[in-house]
């Protein structure tokens, strides 16, 4: 296809991944990408047009004729061709669907059917299948024969007459084998794999664990339906810890690019936590209002109220990013909450008393040794209610099924600072004796 | 050598994967996991060995008498082994080293000599070779007969006679190709490589966007001198990404399991950065003090005081995390701020409009028109600045050259509440006429 257009094609185009072709063709105007494009030979158009970005695609597939978007999606691997699939209208996915084989048409139906976040969401049909009785020379012919359709060879999965999972096995134990070894006799009896439904977090925990390329999908049947590649669980892993930092600073979550999110996208995700914390300070003016009296006859007070309630709010902060990190790697458990929790308030006891002391000169420099007694006071007591209540966030959080990144930074913050604002006033018009 | 120890082993110990094993063993005393280990077979008590957790892999080496331990170290890949022997005292260093054959031993010595954090820290010398002039049939053959000390062996480098790197084949090309067919003319001409001192953030991104298996890295004249392998590398960016979160909540860095840290290590960690918050607090308590006679006049003022700079570091610590995240994944660069600072005034304008709004009626009922007018416009000014500032701060840190998540969210709130103390306090006097 190359000699029909050869003016219009850079001189890199040939030798470049299909990856960075794709970066290229995504700064054209679409008319020139649609060009470029159609003027790659076959394999490797379906290749570059597979790495664009989900916009893009779209766009090139509402331009193409049916012809060669079908050329095109035919080749794809069926999770990427699941994925375009799901961004169309229904109108496009019915006309693309007329265009296909049966064959291709059922996968696409049954891959793009699985909800978000799942192993069945990110899993692809691209895997190759041998039988126990096989051997190894047989399996390695019937791999060079299947090979150029499948997304990785490098594991082949063994599965009894009603599609079960019974075993595993790598290209290169086949190799090493002899080769009238029977698959049975080599293969791996136990592979681990996970249900349809498993959280798409837990296929990467699995994956990086047992060092893995791909791990088998399993129905309830223990039948298999799919692998997850190790890139794919790779990116999807990637995408979640994008999404945990943006809970952690109270964006709602979003999956585009930063930096080619529009506005109004920007602006949206951000000002629903901004107003709700906005109606969570209030708390803490609620607080300032009720001890109005103490703060008119000792204004001195309000000198240290950012420096107390900001240090309860980052030892929370501290305490909660923390936690919502190790439940997300899997380094600690909801059990663990118990165990932790004695051992927090011991840090705090100690982090809040090496503030207290801290603090304690620049209170009696401002105010006197009473002032200085409760503000010490209370930093101890804020840093250490901040970081309890920093912990535990996350721990209730994921107990009551609710994502633990949500307990962000601001959110941990906002609620220190109301207690800290009624315990500072508090302990001040004790020991102030108002 | 199972039989000779046949009544201490668990029965699940024989099909359990290496990294379970090693699992349970960390549960066991010193002494039990000691006589565990040595009752597997020689490369299963490798491999689990290698799963261990270094500080287990550390007492059992210093447990094991010599000869054991360099069977086990003998077996090892060569990263993990660099790694181990990483971590031994000196003496025990050479005492291992007297017992390793020439080869191993250049091997660790040239492998733990690079500097944490870069790709030669991380790679491997388990990798297999090819000469260009070889035939698919003969390649196969050897790497038959290499296969079982490689770490991988899906991809093998193509060396000239000064081991430059100049090609790469994947194991299914050759088992494709016919019998006689010459790697070169079947070779990728142009793999992608890495500089041995390349940051590993680096490494694992060239091995996502590429979807690599391996990422070879070379020195400065073009040689081969090892590979990162893809599950290292995802290692390496998991705890790159750990790091990142940490430093967002002001907790210093440290690698290990938050479950497993000793308490004095997470004081130490913590304390750093909330005691110099406290110091960077006392700028707002200083910018109080200073408009000491307008809160007397207007202590309503007060009520608004969190509201207002807790917004202003809300807004701040979003823009400081999308942007800590989004140079991580190398999806915004340096050279973008330019571009995303203009876009980034008009979204806070918009959200410190929104909440202008939001604050206006809390600011009639509370304290009349005036104040309403003074908190209005404070809250808008405040966004603004925290958002802007809470953006820049990143670059500006990536800029100087150091890591742009030390604009952890609790900095970006002390300088927002400071600056956000003076411009409220400033309005305020300002329009209230004082």
């Amino acid at each position: 296809k190359n000699e029909e257009n050869p003016g219009s094609e850079l001189p890199k185009v040939n030798a470049a991944p299909a990856v960075d072709l794709a970066a290229w063709l995504e700064e054209l105007p679409p008319t020139m990408a649609q060009a470029q494009l159609l003027a790659l030979a076959l394999p490797r158009r379906t290749e570059t047009f597979s790495y664009l970005q989900p916009n893009m695609q779209l766009a090139l597939a509402r331009r193409l004729d049916r012809r060669d978007l079908v050329e095109i999606v035919t080749q794809m691997s069926a999770d990427d061709r699941a994925d375009l699939f799901n961004h169309l209208t229904p109108e496009e996915q019915q006309r693309l669907l007329r265009g296909l084989a049966r064959e291709e048409r059922e996968d696409i139906r049954r891959l793009s059917a699985y909800a978000e976040g799942t192993a069945g969401a990110i899993m692809t049909s691209d895997y190759a299948t041998l039988a126990a009785d096989m051997t190894a020379h047989e399996a390695i012919e019937l791999l060079r024969r299947k090979a150029p359709e499948k997304e990785t060879i490098y594991r082949s999965y063994i599965l009894d007459c009603e599609r079960r999972l019974i075993g595993s096995i790598r290209l290169h134990e086949l190799i090493l084998a002899a080769a009238d070894t029977r698959i049975e006799e080599i293969m791996d009896h136990a592979p681990v794999s996970v249900a349809l439904d498993s959280d798409q977090e837990k296929v990467a925990q699995l994956i990086a664990r047992y060092d893995l390329l791909a791990l088998p999908v399993v129905d309830k049947g223990g039948r298999l339906v799919g692998i997850v590649t190790h890139d794919d669980a790779a990116d999807a892993m990637q995408a979640e810890t994008t999404e945990d930092f943006q809970k952690i600073a109270t964006v709602r979550p979003f999956s585009q690019s930063v930096r080619e999110a529009s506005m109004g996208v920007l602006y949206r995700k951000r000002i629903f936590w901004l107003v709700l914390l906005v109606f969570g300070n209030l708390f803490s003016g609620a607080g300032i209002a009720f001890f109005e009296e103490t703060i008119l006859a000792y204004v001195s007070l309000v000198f240290f109220l950012p420096l107390l309630i900001d240090s309860s709010g980052n030892a929370g902060s501290q305490s909660a990013t923390l936690m919502v990190r190790a439940l997300a790697t899997g380094d600690v458990a909801l059990k663990d909450w118990r165990n932790l929790i004695l051992r927090e308030l011991l840090i705090a006891l100690a982090l809040g008393a090496t503030m207290a002391l801290v603090v304690f000169p620049v209170g009696l420099l401002r105010g006197g040794s009473e002032i200085a007694l409760v503000v010490g006071l209370t930093m101890l007591l804020v840093v250490i209610i901040g970081s309890l209540a920093g912990m535990s966030l996350p721990f209730l959080l994921s107990r009551l099924r609710l994502d633990p990144a949500t307990a962000s930074a601001p959110l941990v913050t906002t609620i220190s600072d109301a207690v800290g604002v009624l315990v500072y006033f508090w302990i001040a018009t004790a020991m102030l004796s108002l």
